[in-house]
């Protein structure tokens, strides 16, 4: 079965050149789709003859107007009605495309998501989520920077997001749910993490664990952990970081000794296995969930290999049947949380 | 030169044992310095008595009261004056004791110190700060978990004792400030980052850098990383948590072929070192900074080898004749920003 992905061309450090690669890697590794491509097509152009091959899978839409990073994002919706985000969301809405993937600005994309895309009955603002690899396997955490400002009911919603995908994506029929918080006992926090336990513990269906720590998240604790947008962000970046360190001074201890680099040298195929694991290029492409529509970001500092996963996952979810019925699962989750 | 530093033997997972053993090997390691211990003596003496040898270099202050981890705040501050917290602290502030250290209840300890060692002037709360290792040498972040609500005007403030302590701790004269956000771009970020941004960059002595993101923690971006302590808590336990995740997958990636063990058993001592240079015991001992007393804070979770390294941490602040100016150096400061 082939599908129609609609790019955002111009979004992230190295855009066009990493969406136009990203792409046709995604096609050389297999992907049975088709690209919509928003953007400028003088820009875009240039990148494509790169891959004459995969001429007929692409069709650019020209447009000028482009959302930088820098931008607000009233400004990037009120003034851009022609941005190449804005109308690769829309092919979406009109039902041209079955996906959209951007590395663009996260909370330009996430506006005009909910504004084009429509949130699903009872959720107020989508949350952006992405799954980890853990201790134990992979956990599903949410919101990583789409809301930087949540009130406890955001977080709240985020849970039963959390619930409902969650049983898809990590296939689990009841998932755990945690709380990112600065400790587990019940009196930690701040207001917001405070009434947010509250209002989760009064939702019967859920399978809440209560509070876990930074550390909870590598560790496999729970199978969903959820927080605001601001704290999502700064953790995962956090991970990020870590494991950059961590790989650094390996390397770096691995020198200093003839012993180490015979080590090394021996362990090659170890080594780059872990690195494999813990490749953020790996687990990129992060889900906008609670959405009418498929919308995947991917990390704007992206390579070319890293922008095909993003664009792997668009596809993966857009071809799993059980999507279409998260729309089903969370309506009877409110309607028997009522 | 010897120190009197106050204990609080009751506070942490493991007390008092880790207090006791932790107080030994702090000897053991060379360390001139006798302790108070603040708490039950019933449950003190049989872990004293392993330590014979050391017997000369404890005094027991016997108390029943204890503050717990599911404490209140409030409720540990009113209803318990004679807790073993309590009493630590005031060992400092009676001026019996050069420093306190303490593993328990990080809101109760933060509440303890201010209300009886004070904060210096203009400082309305003080921060709890810890350096941690980075790819260019270490960084001193703030505030990691004592104040969960903050301000903008107390993340300036965070800001100030920064440049101030850095100077000492990091020993450079003019360390650079990083604000922790959810991007670089100025328009980034919650109402609370863009205020304290705006403040921070108002203060013509401070050597701002702007906003950074998680990973630029590790990778040194800054000498000094502020945020809130809801984030700077999550951040850095995340940190450790991904350390742990790291280490293992390579454990178990080394396991899975003879060539992967081999070069383990080759490489034995290079990946030994990695280790220590990420023991969260070695990097045990958060600072209060912005106190007008040595406040230590060791990590609840930590074993008697930590618990020394969270003694060392006071006791080279108590040696330091540079701490004493440092009071100075804020009062300066803070006149030539008026």
């Amino acid at each position: 079965m082939s599908f129609v992905i609609s790019l955002d061309a111009m979004g992230g450090d190295s855009a066009p050149q990493i969406v136009i690669d990203g792409a046709a890697k995604a096609l050389s590794n297999g992907l049975k789709c088709t690209f919509l491509v928003f953007g400028d097509e003088h820009k875009i152009n240039p990148f494509l003859l790169k891959h004459p091959q995969y001429k007929q899978y692409f069709k650019i839409i020209h447009t000028d107007e482009v959302i930088t990073n820098e931008m607000k994002v009233v400004v990037a919706i009120r003034t851009l009605p022609k941005s190449s985000m804005r109308m690769a969301i829309d092919a979406v809405a009109k039902g041209e495309a079955a996906a959209v993937v951007s590395a663009g600005n996260t909370g330009a994309y996430m506006a005009l998501s909910k504004l084009l895309l429509k949130t699903f009955e009872g959720i107020d603002r989508p949350a952006l989520a992405t799954t980890i690899p853990t201790l134990t396997g992979q956990a599903l955490v949410m919101d990583f920077g789409a809301n930087v400002e949540c009130t406890s009911e955001n977080i709240t919603q985020f849970a039963i997001l959390g619930h409902v995908f969650g049983q898809r994506l990590l296939k689990k029929a009841s998932p755990t749910i945690g709380l990112l918080n600065v400790g587990t006992e019940e009196v930690k926090g701040n207001a917001i993490v405070q009434e947010a336990a509250q209002k989760i513990r009064n939702l019967k269906h859920l399978n809440f664990h209560g509070f876990v720590e930074g550390d909870d998240i590598t560790s496999g604790t729970t199978d969903i952990v959820v927080t605001d947008g601001f704290t999502g962000n700064v953790a995962l970046k956090t991970m990020e970081g870590t494991a950059k360190l961590i790989q650094k001074m390996l390397e770096q201890s691995l020198r200093q000794s003839w012993r180490g680099k015979l080590g090394y040298l021996m362990a090659k195929g170890a080594f780059q296995n872990m690195k494999n694991r813990i490749d953020p290029r790996m687990h990129n492409g992060a889900l906008f969930l609670g959405l009418k529509g498929i919308a995947v970001k991917s990390h704007g500092g992206m390579d070319a290999f890293g922008f095909a996963n993003a664009i792997r996952v668009a596809a993966s979810l857009a071809s799993d049947a059980a999507s279409g019925q998260i729309a089903e699962d969370l309506e009877r989750f409110l309607k028997e949380e009522k």
